[in-house]
């Protein structure tokens, strides 16, 4: 049976995350890791079959740990995505009658201090390690209340005091699942695309990269810049695009960034959590695609003009 | 006397950073808030002066609290940056003769896990509500040791265990000093422009923002993009380009990008922390703009052709 | 009286041309010229306001002596232009019985090809050295017709033996009245600029003008390249774009290019004969370019942000 | 033995650049023609196996007939190139004393006007239909002089009376041979290819086509728009670009235009008359695209990433 890595504990919403994105595997496949790195390289070293690990947040932004991750040491690649609403649990032990403290993660307890303010207002808050850490507080009589994931009531013996709790309300953090190269997820016409590439930090680089994405008809769904760690004045941009590498379109801009860039990786192609269809602008379809290069090599061979 | 807020509490990083920015006031002229965006609001509502916010870190990334503190509500400008190297001091109390418990923000646990491996390896690692509580806690007996700024020895009757430790050799963090509008900064050769712009999710859209820059020989720096609040589909990238907007090429880009946007906001032109000057490429001087302003003048009055 | 210079002879297609621009004189105020060069250095000289000089013809292509004409010597510029169809005369003295002869300019012979294998089967051509030249030989008896531009009857007491002669239906010449810089004519919405710039024989510099005039939302209606006299490898772009140069958009993007280029030369901003108004695509109207000056005068003066 | 028709008549410079152009055929083999566009049919009957004709004179411009003759009807490819210095030898019949006339075509009366003006400033002009029917009507007794192409003189039995006449010293006219689709001629290093590509008369056609090159290296050597005859506001472009459609980066951008545009015509591959080789930035070698394409391969089998 195939075994999952997720960046930990128990409890969290990256373990949610990871149920629902390998569905068919028993719980106890399911391996929490310390932290993001943990997890990656434990698919690196063939201890687990994939890792699930988080990649933006809608509220705290991208997650750095993630994309430095994918981008440096061994190439791996996402083969699914999925994107969780961040909305929390109020968890406590049975027969609770009054909260006086409540624990968690700090950027949990930011993001439910105005419910708190207004539905636990005198209470004291405390800092945990994770959202889960603070539930095994709780079950441990250290505190009254834990803020957590939703899926934390499963593991620990305690009771929901609120649910959908979140003062943003659609915040929500995108999660990958990814492995060690192999075959890659079939396209669906509704793909998703994400690769770091280093250019030079120089006039007009990054438009260039980005000239060649637009040339071809392709559309940009998220962008991210951070200074590469080798190099002064060198950037890595992580991109995301709309469709799949096996895609005509793609495959020829990744082609086109690959001789541009001092370095580009592939992160993988994989559906899009919203299914969201790709446009397919004019003079861009793979059928366009192949027009053009059987009538290259007409030319080449002299055949017609 | 002015008035500074900054994220705090007392004895964080952005206390040092505000310190940094500000060197004309006293201590208690620093004003710690709970959050960036009270510390923004304190700013609009001119209960303070300015405010000092982090912007970005190498480690964790970009702090959306203050990109979207900036983005909406009032407008607010940015008018000098500070980068400061992410080097944790490890704090004890007076006459401590062993360490069995450390305390800090996760993140800073996380920034100095290889070094307390080492240097303490048995230790149980206890998560605060940020560096500066858990120095309150070593002081209130609570915990051996704490994980802080280096600045936070200076706020509590604490001795420096360990100075300049970090994981990550060459972390660092981008804070910004931001006030309402008004005089800008003059220029200095080396200085940075912020904005935030509103493109559409079209094909091409952000290679269109870039190609003004390029073709008016600006270097982007930094960009980002964050989906905005309001419109499905809809983005907002925040982009740190080489150059302040009275020089005549930056000017003209904002201009450009300015009828090209749904939604553009100046976030300031400040002085580089680094001091590197821009780099100004052939057809792109104050003075190349100034001539052909003069030689377009010229052709509309029908002086030359 | 304004006095008028054209390429001549009397009774050529240049001074229909003439008289359909300068509606306003007398026909003894049009004076022909035995070159363009001649007629464009009559205006230089004060000797005439202004002169009528062909541009291009739909079947011999751009005329290089007007385009050279203009790029060279004192500057010039375009107020007026007309273009004429293309369809000849043939002109036979009264009385004449048989047609045993035709002559008229090479060019001219060669597109009535068609007509005369059909309609004078057996007829000798004899080359001219203009159509009107053909027209007095006609007169002078030693020829029996003239192939010529309609208006040549006017000015010999010829007869017109068949009209509207053109074995290219639609062929036409472009012709421009040029005068020496002085007030451009008003914008009526409809208008076509010309320049002339020199760009470097590099990778993308053409390019490079051409995303100056794209990104401002301008159309191109004519490029011609020619490889400039003075530099090997330097070549001069003839532009022909859609709008004035009042308007802001266009102005704009001349200023763009005066700056890029080695040298640019305005060659006038004048109605377009077909009085097909510019499409303004969004983001380029006078209006938009107006609001975004007022935005940068404010963000630079910090009012706003 | 291969039969090559050319834009005639005999004498003239068409006909010395088929002799340069093709070196091993006998002078019998050279089949004069009265129009470009009947040597080009000639070619498509195949009665002859290519054609010579004139494309571009550096005073003249283009020539249109051979534009609009490769652009339409059957394919046609050009093989090789030719640049004559256009200098004209004035010819007499042995034996004449005295010229009191001189006959040419008018285009090359009007590039000699300045030398006949001092060397025989009192002779009167004549119009002829080609420089070899004017050395035709001085052998026939006609006139007395004739101002032809250098090669004329091999023709007639008429003597040279100057030569290296021109009052522009380096005008000069480019030759393409052409022929039906085959063989392509190797690449040498220093090529051009040729192309003409129909765009939408919209704003950024043009542009598009161009960054397409420029975003592969590739440089233009020549540009010229014609409004195409079938569909009003539709041009289509001529273009030469530096290199051989059989290296990576032409042939890449050639089925890039042939997705972008209505109808791509490819007239040749050849070496350039003036060897100069091609400049081949970085990113754009054979060797960048065919790693490209191997690691594009691989990321798409899943072997790497």
């Amino acid at each position: 049976m195939p075994r999952i890595a997720y960046f930990g504990p128990e409890g969290t919403f990256t373990e949610q995350a990871a149920r629902a994105l390998v569905t068919d595997v028993d719980a106890d496949a399911l391996v929490p890791m310390d932290t993001v790195p943990q997890a990656l390289e434990a698919v690196r070293a063939e201890s687990v079959d994939a890792a699930c690990v988080p990649v933006e947040n809608s509220v705290e932004g991208a997650v750095p740990a993630t994309m430095d991750g994918l981008a440096d040491g061994e190439p791996l690649v996402a083969t699914a995505e999925a994107v969780l609403p961040v909305r929390f649990s109020v968890l406590i032990r049975p027969g609770t009658q009054q909260i006086h403290t409540v624990a968690s993660h700090p950027h949990a307890l930011a993001q439910v201090r105005e419910w708190l303010a207004v539905k636990l207002p005198d209470v004291e808050l405390v800092a945990a390690s994770s959202t889960a850490a603070a539930a095994v507080a709780v079950r441990d009589g250290q505190y009254d209340a834990a803020v957590t994931a939703p899926v934390a009531v499963t593991h620990y013996p305690l009771d929901v005091f609120a649910e959908d709790v979140a003062d943003i309300p659609d915040a929500r953090t995108r999660f990958l699942l990814v492995r060690r190269p192999g075959a890659l997820p079939a396209p669906t016409g509704a793909d998703r695309t994400s690769i770091a590439a280093v250019a030079a930090d120089r006039v007009g680089s990054l438009a260039e990269l980005l000239n060649e994405l637009t040339l071809r008809g392709i559309n940009l769904t998220r962008i991210e810049s951070r200074p590469t760690k080798g190099r002064l004045g060198e950037y890595r941009f992580f991109l995301d695009i709309a469709g799949h590498v096996a895609e005509q379109r793609v495959g020829d801009a990744l082609a086109a960034l690959r001789r541009r860039c001092a370095q580009v990786r592939f992160l993988g192609s994989y559906p899009r959590a919203d299914r969201l269809p790709a446009d397919v602008p004019p003079a861009s379809s793979d059928e366009d695609f192949e027009h053009a290069a059987a009538w290259l090599d007409a030319v080449r061979s002299g055949e017609i003009a």
